[in-house]
């Protein structure tokens, strides 16, 4: 298949959409990025590249870095994190401290901020030099040491945490947080505060769409079991609240980010970014869901 | 793939596992069932079918009658059904009603009982004879006229429906039911009482795994677009509370029901139907699961 | 002090107050009585009565006859009742069903619509004639025997019920009603119906005024503690979701009806009645709260 | 009323009573206390005093501290607290975070935690040297210099703390909260840290028995109509979710804490306190609830 081709037109037909959604405003660092850029992305298990718009600019990943965080704590103690954390969507938002309450503290499932909380407590405890680590998981699974923590974005972000903090301490009162809350919430505003282009980022989940094994190197990061179970995890948790509706109309594996930024995956063949920072309603880019929908359609492949 | 062997070797392997769960006991007519029934059948997109154990014995097919009824009332409405019902995951049993009221009595999906007590309303208002329609769809799935409704399980679930007159009352206060709730109660507790085999069961719903078209009689059912829809539903929302866990363990589409059956499918390949009444505390079987989770784990294939 | 001339100042004050507030219209019976009515009366437990405005006009007391009802109720089989019903506050109205669900079925007070159903399925099982026997209670306590249902409201209550169908069926399907749901809504609409004027209401709620016995025949209606008890329940839970606002800015037990009928009380002293049929956001009465507040205010009497 | 014959009676009534309840352990400082203290005392506003048993005995007043803080509070600003917290009972201790989460992180009332450190973050806004001057009032209204914060209690509780750092973070998402919440919580922890007596307590609050004028020095501390309006809402908020069973049970404002101590008032009378450490499942003590009912039925006073 033709995928440059397929990419150029829909871009051209999703740019010349009517502009709706605004660029996220919860930290000064984020709502000063040019809100029309676009850039879509795809990388293949068999080592080719496609890219159109502002493909290769770079930007922020936000939530996105809670499938590498995830990845590389599976990777290490496997099925003793949902101990801690759920596997379950979490319905709402408002459910987010409701079910932690109801839940003793464990929270649904670790692509909500507290799951994603818990996982990178958990990495805290696997790593001597977390940031120094995820930094380095992430350049090995996108195959370029140029990636960095944005420490704008990342100061940014923790001068406006206090409902992490708040999720922090609460997980922290039911002894579902090893480490100090200060500590944690440095560790996760620079995990967000990576900056990768849409080329990057194809290739960094590669792994996820090729059964475990990064293509590049064919080192295996996760088993073929633990693989799936993650992606299981991205079509039902990865989009918030509308992680239902992404799998209805999109029907891939994926994670979105406030940045703009979404991950999707098709299994056994590709894994494709779209950026994009104007958002719904749910915080997931407009432009990225409306280009995924076109792409599964057009291409006639989804999981389903 | 030699299908056979597969469940076959799953079968016996299954079967020797500790007995663990219990069958649904909410109303006589399903408590009475002998409880160590287990059977598996598949049908594949290109005609045969695999079965082993009791894979002809007729079981009620409860909850997985949803799934009929919202490809009926999706065929004929389309996406207008979505102003009536949500398509996200519905967080916990205990949300149901919460959620019902915090958002003005719109269940969150269609396979919650609020949601399929909607779906079936609007079924109502679409055929005449609604427990005639669906019995004759039902029947041309599976390619036989040899299905019925059990009308003492029938009979049963409406002497102890309670419950589910509580939602419908309910879900009237805010206009989201048509009909009399006693007549919609009817048809609901006929639905559920379908007794099918798991070989009519994995045939029946050849056309979703078949991209919405109907292998037997090469009638299109669905949509390419609706089926892909469907299946995704089912992925995130068709095993209550453990839809979540089905996702990460499984990895297929499927529904299941109390009385014991679970329905599941790989698109492009096959259906596959377990049987076996004794339920895990989420009500679905602890078998269906058991082996499904193999099936997936044995053949290397799953959605992701 | 004289009553005739504190309740004449606060009339003609609260009467010049500029206009707010709707009428209930959840049911045409409701909707069209004229929402500028208004009236107030006191009655003394040493038998003086005074009023102004409209307080010899009939109205329809509907959540007011919920304090009859629990009376009837408790005189009969006292802290029995608690095992179905809870003395809590309800929070907020969100909370009805929720907690409903949370605590399986027992309501959080009885002067919730749930716990009021809980009440008069109680009463059902304490009279052969429950309808006859409420009245007869009612005439009593108010000297009087020109109190009846009013049937026209009471038939419209009944045709927009769906919401207290869906309370019934619910607390039934946690065994916690004993009584048919269709045969309980109909007591339950016409306890709701039962006409009443301001002094006919005043007189009617001294025997709580005056620790459980009927000031006009020196009967014992209730012990002396029961009579603290109710008192207790009305002042905590007695106006919804008002009940703190209510005591914090009045400072007496009472309770009020969405008829605009509010009853309120200073042990060992009187009973007042406000009607006037405009409702705040709470469905409580405007100038119900305001006569009242002012009342408190100008005698310098509240229970604290 | 011979005031010391009817405590005597009740102490020795009471204390032959079975034992049960826990003292509080989530703080060492706490679980250390010898649990089979007890002590009775009242104060009444015409300057007499009574006790019996442990009534000169130092105890932690925990959250009888929210009282005086409020007072505080309400003196300098009045009805302008009310945009910040509400005045309603709160329903569940689940409900504590729920509703903050709906309500936009304004607390329920002024008693629960995080309504508690709404007012102490007010407090500190109205005085520079805030642990000072909550010292300096508490010693003024109970007539004695010799009241101090336990230094080790409060160092204990600030490490025990993240709960409320939670409420403390998350309604600081929400602006409800102006100061540094670390500094806000040593505020908060010292303020429950405050020993005294149950005859100081008792002493402490008659400005509220007294409609708001401090009898020891005829000062007014509140107006009448604040002084009614903060019995008002320990009488509907002043026992967590037992605050409608103790208003049903006992009929008096009044407010417990953790340490053991309950102080109750009658208006116009006395104010009375009771400590023993052993509490009940809602946290508040035993004994004290049980001599303040046999109390009110003894005298056959309450404000009901």
């Amino acid at each position: 298949m033709d995928y440059q081709q397929v990419i150029n037109n829909i871009y051209h037909e999703v740019k010349s959409l009517p502009v709706v959604g605004e660029v996220a405003d919860y930290i000064p660092a984020l709502a000063n990025v040019d809100p029309d850029q676009f850039g879509i992305a795809i990388a293949t298990i068999d080592g080719q590249t496609f890219g159109i718009g502002d493909y290769q600019c770079k930007f922020s990943i936000q939530s996105i870095s809670k499938a590498f965080t995830l990845s590389m704590v599976i990777r290490h103690i496997g099925s003793q994190l949902w101990e801690y954390v759920g596997k379950e969507p979490s319905g709402t938002p408002f459910n987010s401290l409701v079910q932690l309450e109801r839940e003793n503290g464990i929270p649904r499932n670790p692509f909500i901020n507290a799951g994603a909380l818990v996982v990178t407590d958990k990495l805290m405890n696997l790593y001597t030099h977390p940031k120094e680590a995820i930094l380095e998981f992430v350049r090995e699974m996108a195959g370029t040491d140029d990636i960095y923590y944005d420490k704008t974005v990342a100061q940014s972000e923790l001068k406006c945490a206090n409902r992490n903090q708040a999720l922090g301490y609460f997980m922290k009162s039911f002894n579902n947080i090893d480490n100090d809350v200060d500590a944690l919430l440095d560790v996760y505003c620079h995990q967000c505060s990576i900056s990768m282009t849409c080329e990057e980022l194809a290739k960094s989940f590669l792994f996820l769409a090729n059964h475990g094994i990064n293509p590049h190197s064919q080192k295996e990061i996760l088993s073929v079991s633990r693989s799936k179970r993650l992606n299981a995890l991205m079509l039902t948790c990865g989009f918030y609240d509308e992680s239902g509706e992404f799998a209805f109309r999109v029907g891939m594996p994926g994670k979105s980010g406030v940045g703009g930024g979404i991950i999707a995956l098709i299994p056994g063949q590709l894994a494709i970014a779209v950026w994009s920072p104007r958002l719904n309603k749910y915080g997931n880019s407009y432009l990225g869901i409306e280009t995924l929908e076109r792409f599964t359609t057009d291409i006639g492949i989804s999981i389903f």
